[in-house]
C-alpha cells in the first residue's frame, strides 16, 4: 500500500493506494468513525460488488452500517440527488463531527462531498472512490458539486475529505470503457508536468487499463501524488496552479457539451481529445513541434481513446463549440485561460487566447 | 458614520454603519462593482422602499442595475428558493470574481449569502441589510443558510461577504415589533460581554427601538464591534468563543420549533425569551444571583420583550420542550453545550448541562 499525504494547513489528509483497503475499511478509518451508526451513500452499481464486504468489515468492528443507494449516473448529481441526501443525513442525525463515506465514482463523490460540505455548515466525509477517474482525480482535492440545468459542477464547494481510500480492487468490476476514460487523467499529469512519467504511460498504459496491479498502483500513485502537489500549492485554484489540471477540459467540455454529456463521450474521452487539441493547437501557436503534438495524440489513440476530433461524427462548426466554451464557470470579465503546452511535461496557462482563432482551428480539425 | 473592520486573515472586510448609505451604495461600493451589470436580490417588501434609491445610485454610476425580488418571510429560506436564485444568477451570467447585492433582512441574507458561496464554488457578496436583526447579527460573520423540513439553518455555508452596509435609514420603515426583536441581539452582546454595555441598553433601549438616530448608530456600532471581535477569534466556531453568540438561542430555538417556526414568536423573542431563561437557569445552578438573573429579565421585558414563559401560552411540558433542543445542529456526540452566566457580561460554556434538569426547570418556569 502507498501512502501519499495532502498538505493543507490544519486540514491534512491521506490518500492510501493498495488491494483490500475496502474489505478492511472499519479499520483504515480507525477512530474517525465514532459512533455506532455508519451513514454509507453509494450507487446501486457500486452496492451490488461491495456492499457485502463493506458491510463485514464494519459489522466485524461492532458498527452499523446505514445505507443510502441513489441511481448510477450523473442526472444524480442534481439539486433533486442533494436535497435527498440531505435529508436522508438529517434523519440518520449525522453531526459535525461525524464522517460519511462516500463509496463510488466521481458522481457519489462530488454529491457526497457536498453533501458533507453544506450539512450544518460542514460535516466530515471519507472518500473511496471505486473508478480510475475518481482514484486519480476527483476524490483527491476537495472539489464538489452538483450539475444544474446550466450547466455541469456549476453549484458546489472547495471541501476537503478527512481520508481518502483508493482501493484498486475495485477497479476490477470497471467497464473497459470506464478503464479507459479514467486513464486518460492519468496521462494528463504526465502532460502537464512530468514527462517522464508521460513516457512511463507510453509503455504502460495499455497495463493499467488491462488490470495490471503494479502498474495500475504505480499509475494511481504517481497521479496522487501530482495531484496533492497542485493542490497543496493552490487549493482553491487562485494562483493558477490548480487550473494546469484543466489541460483539456476546456476543449473537452465543449465537446461533452455538444453530445449533451451523455454516453456518445464519457467525461475523460472529452479529456483525452480535449488534451489532443490543447497539443495541437499550442503547436499552431509555435509553442511546441508538431511532433511533440502528434507524440501526445498517438499516447491517447493507443489507450484506446479519441483523439481525432473529425472521428466523432459531430455536426458542428468551429464556432459553435467555442460557443459552448463561453459558460465556463472559468470565465472571467471576457477572457477565458486555456491551459497550452510549451512542452510535453510544461503546461502553462494562457489568458490571452482568442476565441475566434479557437474557432478557426476548431474547423481545420473537423475538417481533417 | 462608523467602520467597523472585520480581521480575518486574508478575507477582511469593512461594516459601514450610518445614514445615506443605500442612496449612496454605487460609490459605497466602488470597483467591487467590476462590471455594468448589478446583480441585486431582495423581497418585495424591501424592493418597495429601496428600489427607487438604490436604481438611482447605481444607474447615475452607469451601471444596469438588475432585479431578482423573492417574497417575503422565511419560507423563501428554502430548496426551492435556494435553487431559484442560483439559476437566476447563472442567467445574469455572475462570474467568481463579481459581488452579488444581499439588499434585506436576514432571509435574504442568509439565502443570497448561501447562494453566492455555492455559485461556481464561491462568488463575491455584500451585505445591505435593512432591519436591525440582519445589522447587528445575521450581515456579519459569514453564517449563511436555508432551512429544510428538519429543521432551521440546518444546511449552509461559511461565506464571508466583501462588504456591509448598514444603513440606519433603512429601520424607519421596519415594523417596531421587528424592532423588538432585532433589539433583542443588541442587548446580547451587553449580556455575554459587556457589562457597561448592558448597563447602557438599560436607559437607552427604549430609544433605539423608538428611532433616536444617534442612540441607533451607538447600539448597531457597539454590537458589530463585538461580533467582529469574536468571529476574528473563532471564525467557524471551533474554539467556543463563537458559541457564546448563541446565548438565548438553545432555549429560543426549543420555543420557537415548539410554536412553529410562525409570527407567534418572532426569532428575537424567542432568543429574548431564551436570555431570560439562560440567567435563570444559571442562578438555579448557584452561578448568578437571582437579582441579576431578574436584572437581565427586567431590561428584556421594558424594551416590549417577553420575559416569563408563562406568559406564552403555550400547552407543553419542560421535557416536551428539551425534547425539542436535541435535534440542534450543535449536538455533539449526546451533549448539548448551553450558554450559562457567570455575570452579567460574563457568558460561558457549559458542556456538563444535563437536559432533565433543563426539563424540570422549565417545568418550574413554565407555571409561574
Amino acid at each position: 500500500m502507498a501512502v501519499i499525504p495532502v498538505e493543507l494547513a490544519g486540514r491534512s489528509y491521506e490518500v492510501r493506494v493498495g488491494s483490500g483497503l475496502l474489505a478492511n475499511v472499519a479499520e483504515e478509518c480507525g477512530a474517525m468513525l465514532r459512533k455506532q451508526r455508519v451513514p454509507i451513500v453509494t450507487d446501486a452499481n457500486v452496492e451490488r460488488h461491495w456492499r457485502a464486504a463493506v458491510d463485514a468489515s464494519l459489522t466485524a468492528a461492532g458498527k452499523e452500517p446505514r445505507w443510502l443507494v441513489l441511481d448510477p449516473g450523473e442526472a444524480t448529481k442534481s439539486w433533486d440527488g442533494l436535497s435527498r441526501a440531505i435529508d436522508w443525513l438529517l434523519g440518520e442525525e449525522v453531526e459535525r463531527g461525524d464522517h460519511i463515506l462516500a463509496l463510488g465514482g466521481g458522481v457519489i463523490g462530488d454529491l457526497t462531498g457536498f453533501a458533507a460540505a453544506i450539512l450544518k455548515r460542514g460535516c466530515g466525509f471519507i472518500q473511496l472512490p471505486t473508478s480510475l477517474l475518481a482514484q486519480v482525480d476527483s476524490s483527491v482535492g476537495g472539489k464538489t458539486a452538483i450539475n444544474t440545468p446550466t450547466g455541469k459542477n456549476l453549484v458546489g464547494a472547495f471541501h476537503q475529505p478527512a481520508l481518502v481510500l483508493a482501493d484498486l480492487d475495485a477497479l476490477d468490476t470497471l467497464p473497459v470503457r470506464e478503464m479507459g476514460a479514467g486513464y486518460a487523467e492519468v496521462i494528463k499529469y504526465g502532460i502537464l508536468g512530468d514527462r517522464p512519467f508521460f513516457d512511463w504511460c507510453e509503455g504502460n498504459g495499455a497495463k493499467v487499463i488491462a488490470g495490471d496491479k503494479a502498474a495500475q498502483e504505480y499509475a494511481v500513485t504517481e497521479s496522487v501524488k501530482a495531484k496533492a502537489r497542485i493542490v497543496a500549492e493552490d487549493e482553491r485554484e487562485t494562483t493558477g496552479t490548480r487550473a494546469l489540471l484543466n489541460l483539456g477540459h476546456t476543449f473537452g467540455h465543449a465537446l461533452e457539451a455538444e453530445t449533451g454529456f451523455s454516453d456518445r463521450l464519457l467525461h475523460g474521452e472529452g479529456v483525452a481529445m480535449g488534451m489532443v487539441l490543447a497539443a495541437r493547437y499550442s503547436a499552431r501557436r509555435g509553442l511546441i513541434s508538431g511532433e511533440d503534438a502528434e507524440r501526445v495524440a498517438t499516447a491517447i489513440a493507443s489507450a484506446g481513446l479519441p483523439s481525432e476530433l473529425s472521428s466523432l461524427g459531430l455536426n458542428v462548426s468551429g464556432k459553435m463549440l467555442a460557443a459552448h466554451m463561453l459558460h465556463d464557470k472559468k470565465m472571467d470579465a471576457g477572457t477565458l485561460p486555456f491551459v497550452l503546452l510549451r512542452g510535453i511535461g510544461e503546461a502553462f496557462l494562457d489568458k490571452t487566447v482568442p476565441l475566434d482563432d479557437v474557432a478557426e482551428f476548431l474547423d481545420g480539425q473537423l475538417q481533417v
